[in-house]
């Protein structure tokens, strides 16, 4: 987003602007480089391609383009396609954004035909269009990346469908859970995740090619062909709305923060386990690095990175909605705003994805101190209560009984586990022999044997419903 | 969200707290009013008791409750309910949030068997549940309200097919377009809002009911028969996910930030086609108010308040993306504060797609300042360009003669319709007698004649898969 | 911000609005209860009454009133002030918001005279004045809050200059630190907080009345005189400006949002100290709360919540940015929707200012928990890299040996203090018998003794310099 | 912000990595990528050797450098800064950020003293100064930019001070103002904001160098030197908060977002001034571009860029509070993320200033429409009303009157100037002859001639004062 590199070239000659025959001033090169859109929309060139290639096609069907005009052009823009995948293409900030160095440059090469290529098209569809293209790749991409780290998760978590762990409500040990149970937690979120992501992609696959510059156009061109020839579902319904429409970006950042906010949960407690104080993993130093000062730290740098960059994503959903806040129909200037944001989200996602699916198969828990953790804090309790109430107690008085238990545990220094049958007694008198049994963690998590619980065999369930949802993209 | 009315009832006995069994000291009164959350989940008053009726029923049918139990636990509900209907539940901050309220009330009635009605559940997976369900009668109750909007909009849509206006981009007359077809891209934004809000529905719509504190219960509960007594689709997958799942609430918000987006951008418009520069409509008085010094104004209150309600949706959305960030499994009492924001969003969008929906039948254009304006500004240049292409000008180069003929028509301060056509044919030979019919604005829009065109016969066919579209919902 | 109870109240007769002259439709019920503003800026009635009462005085002494007509006005309106302090003012939806009730009771009560209070203002430089009336009341008690907060936590800090304990950064253990230290970090981000209040303060103290609707008004007022009567430092300079200015309300929520991010943070840490794995300090019981399920949980209810009302602030400053965002001069009803984010954002800032302040000097350390925990994790190792470059060592070949010797530890399973002196010259034929000096807590804190640096005496000096500073306000 | 041109450079040898000592396994080329800054922080590279000039020259005085090694070190990067200016220095993905490459290719170029350059600091610290250097340096040029654009707003204020225009709220005409009093209203806006920037500044200009990674060192070195050197105002006062602290980037980033929303203000009026339905003013060629398929269009760029740009920066202070939401101390690796947001924050604002600061005295009102618009919609009615209290009645009465007269003049479409004194006599019998001067559009302005008020004297004033405050600076 950086302007220090902004080209100066000044226009020498106002008429020289494709749009320039009205105009009696020249633009100044700092006006001309802040309303350029060059240095960031030129990433679009071969989508804008794809679309000229289908417009140009879809002409020549219809009779405004000859045959041969259509083979010209087409000849000329895969040369272009070329240039631009070989970093050849000399992108030029006079010429203002993608459209008009590829259309110039198209002129360049093939002549007179290829001032014919915007007949029927303004830039106004022609943007909105290419962003469309885009950002379907990246929606694919994105999706393929969270298959891969939905696998990874859930292979990491059948394995681990017995490793105890301390369950945390308020960062204080609740009950014991297993870990597959926890990474399940977070394969959910991103399950949902997939299904926003395809819902967004419903609305980001139609066309609004043809549209032109708000209005549509006089030419008899057939907005259902073009469509076809680009993948997109259909043509879209009203041209005011087509050229205006950014819904799509701000719901793909609004996909995009949501996801952001699971990874940054995720990256917390990554954080967090790799602490000395929890100490429930290992990172492999890959996804570390260490300090300048302080030569014995390994620092968990991607989780953090991640974390931090929840900032930027939902960043960039406020800047779309505020973009298009009260903004009156059709295309106005202020739309050239949303292309930043709304890469950079896309980037932003996917790297991030792509560090986490790296990441997750070689998380290595550390299963002892797991399940020492989850030994303290009388994370059974919760196993006693229930007990009683078992045993005919009232649950709210069951509640309180467990409650005097613990206090006096406090005192004495130990688990409930470690008390005895006595003391234990001295609280309810219904307590037997058996209650021991639900005290241990094994007990406990076993117990929790249904739909959604932490039970072992309810994990490796899950992790089948899982797979099979998966397999099912 | 005022303090000002925030009760000071202390707590004269620690004991008393339902769960105060381990604490040696009282919670103070300031720090019970601020932790406590009665004053606004007390709105969950019914959901709340609708799922403790389909948890007691549930457990009943499991062997849990027996039926008596459960019978004397509806019973207790249902006058409960009567009592939040009629407004005269004592709330109670000292009893800190909605279900604590509900429950001691229930037992205050009912006796020792209401503190069995906790059993196999904890305020974790209650709390999920009973927003689920508020959340759900919302939407459906929004739905009902775009609906309505969307059938005013589309009936004054077809009214107005053939009605000429300017058509905008930069806020500068661009071409003709009709009113109609204007107000069908204030409808397709709204029905790509609708399909969002379905969206959302389904994420919402799933039942956490049973996922206990964090790690589901060791009670041999059924939690699909809660979700299918609720209504639910299914139950959720994952117990640590159900409990600190939040993502339907931001993904509401963000639905409703971009439905508020909408009704923004149809607010400005409004807003600037009742100032006497545009004149474009009239709004009934009683979406207006006067002002307290100028006797002569009529203010667009109704649509200037609309845009500004944007930015509190825009506030919540970022409220609770702030909210959830970085948070580690599973609950914890930062979650507390999704409430507010949720309720207000809903409320907000409600009263304003309200207010929309009682507005938009009652515009009324004014046909001949919409007639007049679209004749300026040269919005018929574009039918010139077309004119001269299909006379064989390649596009760029019909685009710089028109260019020029602008130039001049602005030099002799009329139109491109007034000018003769020996002047045009300075510009260009091809340019015959034929000319004049597609330099007038019927012609114009005519013209448009595809799918998304603004050809009244286009703006017809678009109302009529408009309705047929709104009457599959 | 719910309209759950909104008055349905409907105006029988249009002419009975002060500003119906001109209606031929009455407002509907709906309209008028979505347009009204007066179930939440009654808030401001006494600052209202307060700028009735100057701007009346100065009426009369410019002979705009007669000094019967003020005193009459005065009366009226302090009876007022009574009837609002006692509950009893019948505020009315009817009435729409907060000066049209008082003005119209004044009416009420004094008769005729009452007519002529709104002689020389409008609403719009009214409300402005108000709301820069109820926030600098605001102001100065959150000023008072920041301050009692900043001097529990140098108290504090000064007791815990000495007591050791593990500075983190990445969560790892790095270096120790003092406690003491630690808190006076927190203490220098609220000494910026109160800079930037006070910053604001100025800004908020001008007084805008005067500038009647937008332009000013004919009467001969003196606006300095009303400007000093009301406290404000000047009159505002441009009455278009005057009326539409909301940035005060933005830079306070700036302000809050910046705040509520530090005490986010605060409050991340007590989380983490309170939970079992890292047991650093103890919280006193009546700022946490138990849970229902889980009867032995100790939750750190005032620090999540906290944490979690960091959204709602952030929430209403992006709710004001966007309100204002591209509002054309003067004042435009969007505007109404600046209090309820304003004094919400006070409210939370003022009642976790209130939590975190009765809280700070509330905090036990566990120095030994904190003692041990600063010995994990090689927390010395930058004072042997210092101690090898003051032997000559360079930098980063300094950085490198203890790297090596960090690793050794680590494979060994000690911490660089335990390894023998023959094991440590393994690394480096410079290391003598001294380094054992600087491998202890005690003198690598010690050692960092400069400004700013965690040496005890070092903290010591910055608690006198803090106090100092406290006590200059 | 893409990375699709990030290196791939992979680090053959982990033990290459300045850090790497006791890591065993290499970082892969894209977390390598993924982790690094220098793409981003490079930009920083000459003030990152203007602190390490600061640094090096005072490790010198207190005797941690010999004289000679300063000289060395100097020299080294003296060299590297000219090679930086020139384009030419090889930045380095392996070597991760600015400051390793700088520092690698000291002792590249110097030998082993480079080495001796880190003594005494950590990264930690020197990113902190990095950025408030550079950001200081953006103050100052944007401080100018502001300056520049107000001197040209007030200079255009006065040519205009008796240039009668509409004043508007609701964007309805509401009373006739000046095109200079209008102006004037942008012009508080900017001086309020620059007031900011200077609050802001003094918080920016703290030297963090010397926190070290977080608990200062264990060298004697001078805090206050270096802050002398770089001429910083004073050393911050504690290390841990030093290294984590970034309010001052938010505090920048709400300044910008402020002053964004003001010119996103003055973009809209320009919007709508250029519209052919206003027709307020001419905005020069060189400001607006033209349209690819229409060719009589001239868009007001500049102004709708503007616009659009507030999304951003709004955007960029959202990414920074949710960056630092619940962040423990001290330094963490989400902290990386402040740069970019904070960069083009800085940098939007300068061009967008920029943008106004020329486009400003290039405007040309257009007088008579402004005039001619100013005469409509009944803008003198308050002059009325104000007259008949003048006459003896009381303000709402007089009010209601006016609103009689002017439901009156509507149905006579004829405006309150031009109905007949018995037709205004209907209304009240106190009206007279004289009232037909207080109801021209010259009366109406003079008459506001307090404070603030639009009557050209006033807005000469308010120049002066303006000037006279500008040159304060």
């Amino acid at each position: 987003m950086s302007n220090d590199n902004a080209s100066a070239n000044n226009a020498q000659n106002p008429a020289a602007k494709l749009w320039g025959g009205r105009f009696s001033e020249a633009t100044d090169a700092f006006v001309e480089r802040f309303t350029a859109s060059v240095m960031f929309d030129q990433r679009m060139g071969l989508e804008d391609i794809q679309g000229s290639l289908a417009h140009a096609q879809m002409l020549s069907e219809v009779g405004v383009l000859t045959v041969e005009e259509f083979q010209q052009i087409e000849g000329g823009l895969k040369d272009i396609a070329e240039e631009i995948k070989a970093g050849s293409f000399p992108w030029s900030v006079e010429l203002e954004d993608v459209h008009m160095n590829i259309e110039s440059r198209l002129t360049q090469r093939i002549g007179a035909t290829g001032k014919k290529l915007h007949t029927g098209r303004s830039r106004n569809d022609q943007v909105a269009t290419d962003i469309r293209l885009w950002l379907r790749n990246r929606i694919d991409q994105i999706g393929a990346e969270l298959t891969r780290l939905q696998t990874g998760l859930v292979d990491l978590a059948e394995q681990n469908a017995d490793t105890i762990m301390p369950g945390f409500t308020h960062l204080q040990t609740a009950q014991p859970v297993t870990f597959g149970h926890h990474l399940l937690a977070w394969n959910e979120m991103l399950s949902r995740d997939y299904e926003r992501l395809m819902d967004c992609r419903k609305r980001v696959n139609r066309s609004p090619l043809g549209a032109a510059a708000l209005a549509g156009t006089s030419y008899p061109i057939n907005r259902a062909r073009t469509a076809e020839l680009l993948g997109f579902d259909a043509p879209t319904e009203n041209s005011l709305d087509s050229v205006s429409d950014r819904d799509f970006a701000i719901e793909f950042c609004a996909f995009s923060a949501l996801l952001m906010t699971h990874l940054s949960r995720a990256s917390e407690e990554l954080v967090l386990w790799t602490s000395s104080q929890f100490d429930f993993i290992d990172l492999p130093d890959r996804f570390c690095t260490g300090s300048s000062i302080m030569p014995q730290k390994k620092n968990p740098d991607v989780p953090e990175l991640v974390r931090g960059k929840t900032g930027r994503v939902n960043g960039h959903l406020i800047a779309l909605l505020t973009l298009m806040k009260s903004q009156p129909l059709a295309y106005n200037k202020d739309n050239q705003e949303d292309k930043e944001p709304l890469f950079d989200a896309a980037d932003t996602v996917l790297d991030c994805l792509r560090a986490f699916a790296d990441m997750a198969p070689a998380l290595k828990p550390k299963k002892e101190n797991m399940y020492a953790a989850a030994g303290k804090g009388f994370s059974t309790a919760t196993d006693l209560a229930d007990y009683l109430v078992r045993k005919g107690v009232a649950f709210r008085d069951a509640h309180e009984i467990v409650g005097h238990s613990v206090a006096f545990a406090i005192e004495q220094k130990c688990d409930l586990a470690e008390l005895s049958l006595a003391q234990l007694q001295q609280f309810s008198e219904v307590i037997g022999d058996d209650v021991f049994d639900v005290l241990t963690l094994e007990g406990s998590v076993a117990a929790r044997d249904h739909i959604g619980g932490t039970a072992p065999n309810q994990v490796r369930g899950a992790c089948e419903r899982a797979r099979t949802l998966i397999a099912s993209r």
